[in-house]
């Protein structure tokens, strides 16, 4: 919680203005500022954006730091699941390390503000849990981290995982997890019922990954949307993927689209090539939250990523087919402003009372940066410098 | 046409091996090759890769050079295209200056083949065929281009369309192009019989782009197949795009594919996020020639992209959901020799008797060297030096 002073900047691609920080949040925004014996940083004419929000990730998955992983893993999502605890085992995979890792990468990148997914299994029980929340508490002023307790290996099929999620909340995991109640589980009633169950018991909300499609992934959402209402839980449940939001069939999707604005249900993508997906323009037309995400990367699942929100900003524009500058911006928005608000810190903006998380970036427009995603000029989280040129002032361990 | 030895590789992310190239073709690749007197080059270690071919672009339409374009532009194809010769005009832009501009550019990220299609219409008549050929003659010995007649305005639509394609062709470009002959030009038979009669006429080639989805692509793509057998031209009539082959409908598309096969036309992709495109393992199972290019990039039809054939592999590999490291491997052939089969180019491969077109790239597997797609350590073009640590040897205008 710091203070600092950023002149010459372009808040959001505007006109030139310099931004106060005092005390980790965003004092004043104008022409001329001056504060005596302020830390101050020139930023040149940059482009300064809200700090970057990685809203769903997964910081104990990666293997950063290990040599290049040779994927050849069979073709069905359970050959992915039982290779992955499988690989944990052989590498003796340390989440705490692995997490520091990441989130340090991704604040090179200028993420502040990370939403993580994080394992827990009858396997390693709530080892992982653990080893993200020691990477939480040494971040503290670097990157903010939520965690969300996340039944990777299934939770109807592996008895004692429900216990172990249990605990994660009770050691201070931020929400439950879920992960396709039909395709995965195979018993959509018992796995909400008991994600349910818990988020009530702790108070908490839920963030449950849903690939299913189609109308199966629509069953899921309303059976989703009947325990929302049933447990009064509006705007505390949110969905990752939804690919069946991303369904052909129109009419059917926008049911499910008008639902979520309704019960408040964010949504977060990762703006996948080969998948549909969520529409960003139709969510916006609903009012629907929507976030975006890096999710694993150079892991067990699949070689791509590096955790740059920005490039992921052009992802979600490639895959929205936005091309006017206004478009790409709306797709930057969604990887900063939009996953804030998913994860309801609605401050999270270049405004006076902002929280003072601020990336100063290369390129005229908004669209430019995106496109060029160039190595990150500035990285402040809450008025402290977090990253310089690309680089993370705390090393990677 | 050189002479150059280079020590150390691993050709295809194998065992180390020397690549001795004479008179531009490789003579040798094994273990301990000496050449007295030959020009050498230590890779140190490097993945050697055959040279980048990026099979679909429009090297006349890059604002490379120029400050970033903020794109305003309306949502219909045809707002895009009036759009585009305003631009032109406005800005008064030479084909030639561009073309070199975005070729070298190519040629930095490792690109040694190029096909483009360049603008033919009734505003500029064949300047940028001119401006084009130009920059083919300027860079003869570091990249090749092959060029296609393309009418981006509408052929039937645009009386005195034809008689200046007919003029580019007698200047020496190498294909004649098409573009949607339903949904842009309402005139499927007069535009295809006007593409084919043209095309006999020089003996040469046709590669048409075709955007149409569903049954109006399938009914154009059936219209092509017809034409090709009733002038006998199997082997020589590629499609661009071809979204029509990614339709959901699998019977629909399995009997285009394999129509594909039996006339032997080729498809060139993309890789679009945001559009069904062919899949690259269902057109491999038929034995389909496919190939790869980046479009056009940072022009006033879009902002995203540079060139980089090494991250369209990438692309590629997201879009088609790609993950082992043997079929990320799969995604880069696609990029090298797959398009330079398309282009008729049988012998674009690491081997005795190859072109001596050859790329260092940093990375432990050919998968790591496409997902972090760093600059290449040097490029080599029919045994020239093009390119080294990212930068082409000659310098942009
Ligand atoms: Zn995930
Ligand atoms: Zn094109």
């Amino acid at each position: 919680m710091s203070d600092l002073l950023i002149k010459n900047a372009r808040p959001m691609g505007e006109a030139t203005a310099d931004i106060l920080i005092r005390n980790g949040r965003i004092a004043a925004i104008g022409a001329g500022i001056e504060a005596e014996g302020v830390v101050t940083e020139d930023a040149g004419g940059a482009i300064a954006i809200p700090g970057l929000v990685d809203a769903h990730t997964h910081l104990d998955k990666s293997l950063l730091g290990f040599p290049w992983y040779r994927n050849e893993v069979g073709p069905r999502l359970i050959d992915k699941i039982d290779n992955e605890r499988k690989v944990k085992r052989d590498y003796g995979l340390d989440a705490h390390v692995q997490s520091m890792r990441q989130s340090l990468q991704s604040v090179s990148y200028g993420t502040t503000l990370i939403r993580s997914h994080v394992d827990v299994d009858t396997d390693q029980g709530v080892i992982a849990i653990e080893g993200v929340m020691e990477t939480r508490r040494q971040l503290a002023g670097v990157v903010e981290i939520e965690i969300v307790a996340f039944p990777q290996s299934g939770l109807m099929r592996r008895p004692g995982t429900l216990e172990l999620l249990d605990r994660a909340m009770a050691m201070g995991a931020d929400l439950v997890g879920g992960l396709d109640p039909c395709g995965m589980d195979r018993d959509p009633k018992g796995h909400l019922d008991a994600i349910f169950a818990l988020a009530e018991k702790y108070g908490r909300g839920i963030d449950i990954h849903l690939h299913e499609s189609a109308e199966l992934g629509a069953f899921s959402m309303e059976m989703i949307f009947e325990r929302i209402r049933a447990h009064s839980m509006q705007g505390k449940v949110a969905v990752s993927h939804a690919f069946c939001l991303g369904d052909p069939d129109w009419t059917m999707t926008q049911g499910l689209i008008d639902t979520c604005a309704e019960l408040d249900v964010p949504i977060l993508t990762t703006a996948p090539p080969s998948r549909d997906a969520p529409s960003l323009k139709r969510l916006h037309a609903a009012g629907v939250r929507f976030g975006a995400g890096v999710d694993g990367f150079r892991d067990t699942w699949g070689p791509y990523g590096n955790g740059d929100m920005l490039e992921r900003a052009m992802l979600l524009g490639m895959k929205n087919n936005l091309r006017r500058d206004d478009e790409v911006a709306m797709a930057l928005n969604v990887c900063t402003t939009g996953g804030a608000a998913v994860m309801e810190r609605s401050d999270h903006a270049l405004v006076a009372g902002g929280r003072g998380d601020v990336v100063l970036l290369a390129g005229e427009t908004l669209a430019e940066a995106v496109v060029t995603h160039a190595p990150r000029k500035l990285v402040v989280t809450a008025g402290n410098i977090a990253a310089r040129d690309g680089k993370s002032l705390r090393e990677r361990p």
